[in-house]
C-alpha cells in the first residue's frame, strides 16, 4: 500500500511517499472485527504463513501458529501480516530511493522505532477499514510492538498476544546488538552506508552479526545436544585455527552465509535499534505500571523457559505491571529446550495454549473488551 | 629461559629454538619445595603481580592475589608466573622469526594446545631445578593448565588451584571463540595470518573478538547495575544506529579499542583454540572420572554463581570426577555478581578461601602428598 502523507516519526524526522508491504490470509467479516494483525521480529516479513504458487512449502515464518485449521485459524480471522518501514522484504527501506534527494536512502534512511512501526501498521488499517483489532500478536520485537499498540491505540486492540519479549532490552541485550552493528559498520563494504553504489555488500559483517544473533537464540542445552563438541569430519582432530573443526562452526558459518545473501546490512543497524530504544516506561520514569496504564486490551503473554535473551523474568514485568492496573492477563511460561527460537517452531503445549486463547477471542463478542477488565491469571 | 631441543606438540608439529618468558617473585626454599606455578587465560602473561620500577601501581594481572602477605603469600612461596607459547607477551609467538624459513611465523605458528604448554612449562621447571611444584594454581583456561599439570606430571604436582574453569568447552562456548575468530579472519588486515609484513593489524576483527569476549565475562546482573540503560550524555535520545547512544556500547567499544592496540591476532586465534581444543575425557570415550583417575594431587576448585561462560556446573563436573577417584578435593561456589570476571576481582571470602588452601599447603609436609589421598570434602 503506498501513503503519500509523511510520516512523522519518534526522532522527529519524517518519511513521505513510502510504501508498506501486507498479506492477507483468510476473510474479513462483514461487521469488521475479525481482523489480526501479525507484527515482525529482526529478519522476517509480511509473508507470515502459507505457500506461494509453484513452492513445494510455505516460506511464511509463522506457518506453524497461522493458517487454516491453525492455532490462528485462518477460517476464522483475518490475518494480516505487515513488512515494516526500514526493512529489506518490500516495504520502503534504505534500499529505496529518497523521494527528497532522489538518491536511494542508504545510510540516511531515518531511525524508525517500534512506535514508528505501529503508527504506519495504523494507517495500513485505515486503508484497509479496520477500526479494531480482534487481537495484535508477535514474538521477540514483534511482541514489542503488540504491546506498544496497546499503549498508542488503546481503542484499536481487543486483545495482545505478547510473546517471549521484554518491556525494554537490558544492557546485555543491547550489547550483543552494538558489537554485531560494529561488526557492519566496520566492514570496509559498508562504505559508511551507502555501499550499495560501490556495487558491494558488506557481508563480512553480516555473517558476524547474524552468528552472534544465533548464539543469543539458542539456549545452551539445545546448542549442547545439537552440536556438542562433535567434529566435522569423523573422529580425527585437525589442528587448525582457520578451517572447520568442529559442527557448531559448521553450523555458524553457513547460517552467516546465508543470511549475508539476502538481508541488508542498514536494516540490520535500523531493527537492532528500534530493540534498543523500545521502553515504553522511559517516559513514565521506569515505573513500567504507570507505562502500561493507558491499555485496555486482555493480554496472552508467553515466555519459554530456555530464553536467555528475553527471559521469562522480563515477560514477568510486563505480566505484573498489567496485573498492578487490573488488566485482564493470561500468562504461561512454557518448558521448552530451545532457547528464544522457541516462539517459531512447534511445540503442543505453546500452540494449544495459543489456540485456546485464539477460540476464546472468537467466543467473545466484540463489546466485550469496553467493559471493565476482570484482572484474572489463568 | 632460551630452550633449544624440538618441543614436540600434541598436533605432531614440533618448535625449536623457542623461548619462555617468566617472573618468579619470592624465594625458592633450600629443599626447593615452596614453588607454586600461575597459569595465565587468554590475554595475560607473564606479570602476575608486583610492580615495575617506575610504576605508580601493579599491572600484574592476579596482583590481589599474590604478592607479600596476600593469599598466595610470596613471603612463603617462591611463585612462578610464565607466559605460554604463542602468546604475544615475551615467548615465542606467531610474530617471531621461524627458524626454519627465516621468515615471521604469522599464521604458520603450530596449533599448540593446553597439553603443549605444560609440557614446555615443565621444561622451564626443570631448567629452574625445579622436581615438584607446592601448586599449580590458574583461572579459566588457567585453570585447565592446572588441571592437566596433575594429569600430565602426577607426581610433580601437590595442590592444584582449579579456578572459574571447566573440563572443557561446551557448544556455546566454542561458538563464541568461533565468531571472535571469523571476525578476526575476515578482516581484509589480517592478510591470511601474514599481516605483519604488510605493515598493518586486523584492528577491527580484535575489536569485534574482544566486544564478544567482554560481554560473556560479565553477568547478566552486573552488567545492568554497572550500565543498565544508561544513555551516554544526559536523558535525551540522539537517534543514531552508528553513534553510541547507550552507556554499555561506549565501554565496549572502549575495550575493543584497547585490547586491538596492544594483542596480536594469531595469538588470539591460537589461545581460543586451545580452549576448544581442551578435553581431557577424549581419550577415555567421555568419562572424565576414568581420565583424571591418573591425578595424584589435592584440589581445590572455586566456581562463581554469575559465571555463565565457565558455569559453576562445570567446575562441579570436575569435582565429581575427582571424587569419584578418590582424590582430596576442596570445593566452593562463590556467591558472586559479576561472573566469568570475579575470579580476578577482589571479593574477600574467595580471597580468603584461597589464604586459607595455601595456609593449610604450607602447614603440610612435601612428603604428605605420596599418602593415600582421603577423598574429603571441606
Amino acid at each position: 500500500m503506498q501513503f503519500d502523507a509523511p510520516l512523522a516519526l519518534q526522532s522527529g524526522a519524517s518519511l513521505r511517499d513510502y510504501q508498506l508491504a501486507y498479506e492477507t490470509y483468510g476473510s474479513l467479516n462483514a461487521d469488521r472485527s475479525n481482523a489480526v494483525l501479525i507484527c515482525h521480529a529482526l529478519n522476517a516479513s509480511h509473508h507470515v504463513a502459507g505457500v506461494y504458487a509453484g513452492q513445494d512449502r510455505s516460506e511464511g515464518w509463522w506457518d506453524t501458529m497461522i493458517g487454516p485449521g491453525k492455532p490462528v485459524d485462518t477460517d476464522r480471522f483475518f490475518v494480516i501480516g505487515v513488512n515494516n518501514l526500514g526493512s529489506c522484504f518490500g516495504s520502503t527501506g534504505p534500499m529505496h530511493v529518497n523521494p527528497d534527494t532522489g538518491r536511494v536512502y542508504g545510510a540516511d534512511f531515518p531511525v524508525v522505532t517500534v512506535e514508528d512501526w505501529v503508527d504506519a501498521q495504523a494507517r495500513l488499517l485505515d486503508g484497509l477499514g479496520i477500526a479494531q483489532l480482534a487481537a495484535v500478536m508477535g514474538g521477540s520485537l514483534g511482541g514489542m510492538q503488540a504491546l506498544s499498540w496497546t499503549l498508542q491505540y488503546p481503542q484499536r486492540v481487543r486483545h495482545a498476544v505478547v510473546v517471549a519479549s521484554a518491556p525494554n532490552l537490558n544492557a546485555e541485550n543491547i550489547a550483543f546488538n552494538e558489537v554485531a552493528r560494529r561488526a557492519i559498520v566496520t566492514d570496509p563494504d559498508f562504505h559508511s552506508g551507502h555501499f550499495y553504489q560501490h556495487g558491494v555488500v558488506p557481508k563480512r559483517g553480516l555473517r558476524i552479526a547474524r552468528m552472534i544473533g544465533h548464539i543469543t537464540y539458542l539456549s545452551d542445552d539445545v546448542m549442547n545436544e545439537k552440536f556438542g563438541r562433535q567434529l566435522r569430519q569423523g573422529l580425527d582432530l585437525r589442528y587448525t585455527t582457520q578451517d572447520i573443526e568442529f559442527q557448531i562452526e559448521s553450523y555458524l558459518r553457513y547460517q552467516g552465509d546465508k543470511f549475508s545473501e539476502y538481508f541488508d546490512a542498514n536494516t540490520y543497524l535500523l531493527i537492532t535499534r528500534a530493540l534498543d530504544y523500545f521502553d515504553p516506561a522511559r517516559r513514565t520514569g521506569g515505573n513500567l505500571a504507570r507505562a502500561l496504564a493507558v491499555a485496555q486490551a486482555r493480554f496472552l503473554l508467553v515466555s519459554f523457559s530456555t530464553d536467555w535473551r528475553f527471559s521469562p523474568k522480563r515477560s514477568g514485568e510486563i505480566v505484573k505491571a498489567l496485573l498492578d492496573n487490573g488488566r485482564d492477563v493470561s500468562y504461561a511460561e512454557i518448558d521448552a529446550p530451545h532457547g528464544h527460537d522457541a516462539f517459531l517452531l512447534e511445540d503442543p503445549r505453546y500452540l494449544g495454549l495459543v489456540r485456546s486463547y485464539f477460540d476464546r477471542i472468537a467466543a467473545q463478542a466484540p463489546a466485550a473488551v469496553r467493559e471493565l477488565p476482570s484482572g484474572a491469571v489463568l
